[in-house]
């Protein structure tokens, strides 16, 4: 079915803006159009106020899991579990049944036993409540009985007029809104990505990961079954969100190939899309098959839809969330003519072999830097591209001076930047130097914060996109200080190439589809 | 004239075993022949004692730099600094001159201004000293006069049978002789990993990295400008190492080619080689001639030498270190069949597609696998390959009874396991238990350590190798369990998979080689 769909997509002919979604609810309302609130999905990922159903004080129910992950997160509205028998639930005052809850809120959370979700939703419904996640297995994905479950699972949805995601699912995190319904707690800041995900896991198993390197989502929604709300929906919503810079996108199959075709062209020329499909390998495939019963396609078929409407394409979730990394937080670059800075010869040539095969440019100098650069390079150093300063130079011309003139060089386009500082190195100068020992951690702190701002002040001044790679954890000061002021530092060369590499893909990208440069 | 050598190449008929090279300083002795003791380069890595020249009281100086490293290692042997004019150098007692020495120390350490570089080796040669690390740049690679100072350096070198390693190099780092002449302190364990680099800094700027997953170098060697010892020799040493399980090589250019390749030839079917040659680009290769000025060959020559001699290629630094953490800690697989554990299926269906793009196999599980699985994976589940457990299961299925039956299966060779037991999971589980606050961090290390006792446990009675992937950070309790056990923990699936491609790979290699399964 599916691949009938998909593969008569490459005779789609070329559209530049997307028709309503068939499956868009009707909104009403007098206020200006507004893309974010207007979005059929407002609410769902907006509530106010929640009803919460198969959360209760045992520790080993998951729906006890997913609440204890709404209060963590610090949800700002009224929360009503609902629970048969107990009075309060976690602390807070339980409903035996959605009739008697005191208003009709926002949103139903439903992690129940699949035989009594049908049959809960429609109450939720006739109670008023307009959208739900269902986090309950059982229905399509486990073929049989369950199909027909899901059947009238939608039906009721759609009886009741209702924005439901799942089932199968694990909801929504959004932090700008203090928002998780997910298993694990939000770690980290609110961030700029918005994901798009056929896996619950990949969102919330990746809390810590992302905010390891002070990314965050801005929102990330787990569709599941996609048995009402789908894929191409989240991408609608997540186009129209300001607090999503670049939209993510976890693929084990897509069902409506058109529609997502649709979608993500009239969105690219505006926000940047990274999709990492997981069954672009056999293996995958199949394993995609089992985990959510999506019928992929031939990865043939898929890369001439993501070719098509301009969706940029990660091989691994390293790479989804990599890119994102670069394309939600760089500035755009004219080109793909890379500088690399570097004070040691090793990773200096690592990071140039890493951009040659990320097929990027090393330009030489021009005659005007190189002799800029004399000044601040030492014999031993080299004043190529790479530059290396090698050992003995002032911090103030790594973190300042010398991408200053870098910077300048009309030549390049983007600068690539070797971070180390190892702060035991700093320990050491600052003991050595007579420093008191009472005072080397807070002198220390002091220089490493000065030479961040110092960059960070610099790339501000400047149009070009200039990332960091280190070989040091994201947890060393200097590293973590450039981190938290949203310079990109990639743990080696080769994620740092390889994602300036899709930010330059998406300036053509652009270009060809009419989002201008 | 590397290229004539290396064009040679692909006409040298295979040779089973390595003839003595031409540059092994004679050795006498009436002890038992030990490959380890008896290697030319043995005192060099291993010394006694040591004098050191450059270092000071001055931290801005390279040398007090690595003197302070030397210290902090713990060096346990006399460390004699000379220096003209201090009495004292970072505590210890100072000499005039080499002359003035109290023995003829095992090693000179020098890092001199370029100028008095060979006036004081030599003066080291007559004193007695017959290992020298010269750390000083200024010679081959700055050209002109450089060439001619360092053909001296060679006739020094030579006329007193020293063992030279440089010039502009960083020395040594052997932690199991708590020896490290490099620029940064050694920091985590000795390990297993034998590195013979033409960079410096990928010795010294990754041993934060290498310790945040509990390796370590078993011996890194810095060969600098290769005027005496080469990459050839140091991996004639490490292949005697009994600390070094694997080899790792970071190359800019090989200088003897034949001699590399029968060195390797040699030491693969015992010991496995993995290199990263960064001249592998274009960029690659102009960046390590500004470095080093490594003559680069083109990359299908290099490419051929290592498919000859069985040497595995990486494809950057991070993909070097993967290789070697695989081939020195499992066990050889007796083919490529993977069989993924999960509880999550987003991230089993990555790990299956990472896997499907390495060129490994999923193979279905064998009936009496399947049945055994069926007790213990939940309806929502799936007992294909991955084998997901989804939520809701007794850790101990987990850990244990699950793994055991994956590894009874006859028709897989590989288990890929995804870990995630994030520690404030463990935290919620414990206080929602009534676990009393004060308790809770002790309980939870108690469980956390017990699961990990367990699989390895269950690793140790197998004989597959088992791998584990995760997105948590590697100081989450339960990853640093396992780390820590030696149960190689990588971060992302596609990490793993690329590494267990060339643990499958060696196994061919062996094979090819004659080095027996």
């Amino acid at each position: 079915m599916i691949l009938d769909t998909m593969g008569s997509l490459s005779y789609v002919p070329l559209i530049t803006s997307a028709g309503p979604s068939a499956r868009n609810i009707p909104k009403t309302g007098n206020h200006m159009p507004d893309p974010h609130v207007d979005s059929p999905l407002y609410r769902l990922i907006n509530p106010r106020s929640m009803a919460f159903f198969g959360a209760s004080n045992n520790i080993s129910a998951m729906g006890t899991n997913l609440l204890l992950s709404v209060q963590a997160m610090g949800f700002e509205g009224p929360i009503y579990p609902v629970h048969p028998q107990a009075d309060t639930v976690l602390g807070l005052k339980a409903y035996q049944r959605v009739m008697d809850l005191p208003e009709a809120p926002d949103l139903a959370v439903i992690v129940l036993p699949t035989r009594i979700v049908n049959q809960t939703l429609e109450a939720c419904g006739e109670r008023g409540i307009r959208n739900a996640v269902v986090v309950s297995g059982g229905f399509k994905e486990r073929g049989g009985e369950g199909v027909a479950l899901e059947q009238e699972l939608v039906r009721i949805a759609r009886q009741y007029h209702m924005a439901l995601l799942g089932p199968n699912c694990l909801g929504v995190a959004n932090p700008h809104h203090r928002l998780n319904t997910t298993f694990l707690p939000y770690e980290g800041p609110p961030g700029f990505i918005g994901l798009a995900s056929q896996s619950g896991s990949i969102i919330t198993q990746l809390f810590e990961y992302l905010s390891a390197m002070e990314l965050g989502f801005s929102t990330a929604i787990s569709v599941g079954n996609e048995a009402v709300i789908d894929v191409v929906d989240c991408m609608r919503y997540l186009a129209g969100c300001p607090h999503t810079k670049v939209i993510a996108l976890y693929l084990e199959g897509i069902t409506r190939g058109r529609a997502f075709l649709e979608a993500a062209r009239s969105i690219v020329p505006h926000k940047p899309i990274v999709a990492f499909y997981v069954g672009g390998s056999e293996t995958g495939r199949r394993a995609g098959f089992s985990h959510t019963g999506a019928m992929a396609g031939p990865d043939d078929v898929y890369e001439g839809v993501f070719r098509q409407s301009g969706v940029i394409r990660a091989r691994s979730v390293t790479e989804l969330f990599d890119f994102c990394w670069a394309l939600g937080s760089l500035k755009r670059p004219r080109g793909s003519r890379v500088v690399i800075q570097t004070h040691s010869g090793g990773p200096g040539a690592a990071a140039a072999d890493s951009c040659g095969r990320a097929g990027l440019d090393l330009p030489a100098l021009s005659e005007e830097t190189v002799e800029k650069l004399a000044d601040f390079v030492p014999g031993t150093g080299s004043v190529n591209n790479p530059v290396d300063l090698t050992f003995s130079r002032n911090p103030q011309d790594f973190f300042h001076d010398i991408p200053k003139i870098l910077l300048e060089d009309e030549h390049t386009d983007i600068l690539m930047i070797y971070f180390l500082t190892p702060s035991q190195v700093v320990t050491r100068a600052l003991t050595q130097m007579g420093v008191p020992p009472d005072r080397v951690a807070q002198e220390g702190k002091k220089m490493t914060d000065q030479f961040c701002r110092q960059v960070v002040d610099l790339i501000g001044r400047h149009d070009q996109p200039v990332v960091g790679f280190t070989f040091r954890s994201f947890e060393e000061p200097s590293v973590k200080g450039l981190l938290t002021r949203g310079i990109p530092v990639y743990p080696g060369p080769e994620r740092a190439a390889r994602s300036l590499a899709a930010l330059t893909a998406y300036g053509t990208i652009r270009w060809r589809l009419g989002g201008g440069s």
